[in-house]
């Protein structure tokens, strides 16, 4: 591959946007695609999303939900059946009126989400109560049109899973609810290293068509929110509005509790940004596609690759994602800086000295240090390496979230950390669509979420001065 | 769940057609969706497609390809780029007029395998000798519009991989070309079950925009081929069409040398049709969603309920993919009848007595046969007749096959076998697409494959009687 050609990566300390884009292009990760909005997801990228399809399919499966395959196209009758559904979604849908040659009597919508395609399966499927609850998840394709394309972050096609439950009361549908939550928050944690804020979101910010909204929100880098998963309580408005009725055990119908919950390929966007410094990405070993990278130093020598080819034998065995650089034809500072720029948490190097005395000598990309280790120790100790980048990572997400999350109830102040620096304000608010609406058109400031232990304080709205009672989360979302 | 109600399966013995149909949806694998021509993959249908994901996508890697997600809409120009590409395509497009509330002014079309976005990205990314070979797979949902759904086989819309490389060399590219084709005969042969028929296809046969078409045929129980899997040697057709180039070693320009491959969700409905019986599906092990159910058969009691806990623990232990059915409410003939229909190999019974002498019986799905053994015992030998049960599937395959492939040389026999019994037909053509068309007009039967070992013949065309070198596969294709 032609892969050490010099690849200049713009700054991310400079203009932090251009540096994003910049990163992900030349990482490999993805690319723009030739539809406006749309984007290509190339092999590096997609190991990634491989990855956390692996860990979360498991935590679904675990927690007894299945998987299967609603189709793509919804009849646009559909969308209509309910009211906030279709409003929030009509200005963003991509509309299939000709097919197999011939116009459409009905435009078929492409979906962007499929609330309403599965329901109306579960309505034909599902008549008593023994047939709850319904745990069904699928991983699968979404548009939702945009015209400017942010890669990962604003795209008009993304990836995701979309769980979809029904339950027999709202108490049951409700601990599904938190369970999702939770699972996108221990997702973001342990595999992605980054540290995540829950709670619940205002009425403005809930999903179009449910009752209640649960959120898990992260910090970026320039101090902006992005929302990184979705837990909604669909309360029993799409049953009603379908009239879906299963009959109780008494022999009374019932419109079963609903819940429907996504995370998506914007994730990786989150992790990008959060996990990147000027010589390009630093992965979280845990979600990196390569954990470790070997690169044999000298020239080509058949003593060096069968040493190579032995270690990366031994590191395969121990379960490390490993990849070997085997291009000594390009100069070392191109091949440090290829692997540099895809962030590959461990570059283990080899040279003649190194193999003469059964040593490599490891060098971490997120602080840069280098230590040689006898061959015999390094599965071992790159074990212990990535364990401790991977514990790193989120520590320094979570100090950097802390650190950047201010509390105040002055509306200066509030005015003044969003025209400076950002990042996340935790103030008192009224709770009412006014307020919100105001602080977000004089500061860019929306209301995030109001974590789910926020306990009921008395004071004023940070806004209206009114009466407050409880502390929410503020940021300019993405 | 409701899943005891009385469901009177159709006979496979009586209407061949009708039972397919009703085995899927009483089984629950799929049904039909609200827009003409799809479907919903439902949970026990879409396991069975897990399964058979992660056993190709492991074979995949193994070779060296990865996985990457290219966009669902392809300008409409791009298509018109390979003329022969479009016009096998034009009839089966869905098409997007209208998105983000805006008339579009360019349609897009819904990807019906995506050659021309994908290798419109390769021409942008990949200029050297040192890029190839390119080794890129997805899995992905295509929409070829159809008017009549017939559940997994004709479908508007369906899953499946979509492996497209490109090479440096011709005889590169027939490697990966002969390596997909036959590790879709061993998906079959060892995941399936069943015995496949290899070979090229005819000029009238292949795919829209290739040179030569790969495929494996197999045979159904009502004697018509289904086409398993495609693999296309698309020469440099695609890089000529769009002036895709990269420099070789000597710095001179080469159009690379392509392949596409694919396997989709009509391999489900050939499964189906091959492995049932007048009381339902009778999965071979390796793809069966649960290889194993245990029956409680007494009512309510605690001893047995701890029993067979213990029983499901060991067996998902040693790898076995174990359902419980504890709905000791329903009647055990409902109980047995519901497993059935579902093909589960293996059921697990365990009464008040079993438990006493420490035994379990254990049912075969596909004989029938009942033994019990000894509870210490049941690991080791669930596993040697579940080995048992898919060798047998596939060597009642094979043998249903051969004893359904006819050779003749006279084409009134010819037309006899196709009207009365069908099957597969060996016979000498002469390869002009004159005799091919009358031979389907005549008996519905088309060419599927020339076998890749077929010696040369020396003896005359089954129809013109004109000089005829090869033995083609004849069939009545789905």
């Amino acid at each position: 591959m032609a892969k050490f050609e010099k690849k200049e990566l713009k700054k991310k300390s400079g203009n932090f946007s251009d540096w994003y884009t910049d990163v992900i292009l030349k990482s490999e990760m993805a690319d723009y695609a030739p539809v406006k909005g749309c984007m290509v997801i190339r092999p590096y990228g997609y190991a990634i999303w491989e990855n956390i399809q692996a860990y979360m399919d498991r935590l679904i499966k675990e927690k007894g939900v299945d998987n299967a395959y609603f189709p793509l196209l919804i009849p646009e009758k559909f969308l209509n059946l309910e009211k906030e559904h279709v409003e929030g979604f009509s200005p963003h849908l991509a509309v299939v009126t000709i097919a197999g040659g011939e116009k459409l009597s009905e435009k078929l919508i492409v979906r962007p989400t499929s609330e309403t395609v599965m329901y109306q399966m579960y309505k034909e499927w599902f008549h008593s109560w023994r047939d709850l609850p319904v745990l069904i998840n699928q991983w699968n394709n979404i548009i939702r049109w945009e015209k400017r394309t942010y890669l990962f972050l604003r795209t008009s096609e993304f990836l995701w899973q979309e769980g979809h439950c029904a339950h027999a009361t709202h108490s049951e549908s409700n601990d599904f609810i938190l369970w999702a939550l939770e699972m996108y928050a221990k997702t973001y944690r342990d595999l992605l290293g980054m540290h995540g804020i829950t709670g619940i979101k205002s009425e403005t910010e809930k999903f179009a068509g449910a009752d209640k909204t649960y959120s898990v929100e992260l910090l970026m880098p320039d101090g902006k929110a992005l929302q990184g998963g979705t837990s909604h309580d669909l309360g029993q408005n799409f049953a009603k509005a379908l009239d879906w009725t299963v009959l109780d055990k008494e022999g009374k119908k019932l419109n079963p509790w609903q819940n429907s919950w996504g995370f998506s390929t914007r994730s990786i966007g989150g992790l990008v940004m959060v996990n990147g410094d000027d010589n390009g990405l630093s992965l979280p070993p845990n979600v990196a596609p390569y954990q470790a990278v070997i690169l044999p130093i000298s020239a080509e020598d058949k003593s060096l690759d069968i040493y190579v080819q032995k270690l990366k034998d031994q590191l395969l065995k121990s379960g490390v994602r490993v990849a070997v650089d085997n291009d000594t034809n390009s100069s070392v500072g191109r091949r440090f800086n290829f692997w540099e720029v895809k962030g590959v948490p461990a570059r283990l190097e080899i040279g003649k000295r190194e193999m003469e005395n059964k040593k490599v000598t490891i060098a971490r990309r997120d602080n840069f240090e280098k230590e040689t280790v006898d061959i015999d120790q390094i599965t071992a100790h790159l074990q212990i390496i990535l364990k401790e980048m991977q514990e790193q990572a989120l520590a320094r997400h979570r100090k950097f979230t802390q650190d950047n999350t201010h509390m105040t109830d002055d509306y200066s102040q509030f005015k003044k950390i969003m025209s400076e620096k950002r990042g996340f304000i935790r103030s008192l608010w009224c709770e009412s669509k006014e307020c919100e609406a105001k602080i977000k058109a004089e500061t860019k400031a929306t209301t995030r979420v109001l974590p789910l232990d926020a306990p009921e304080e008395k004071g004023k709205c940070i806004y209206c001065q009114k009466e407050a009672f409880h502390r929410w989360y503020f940021a300019q979302a993405y």
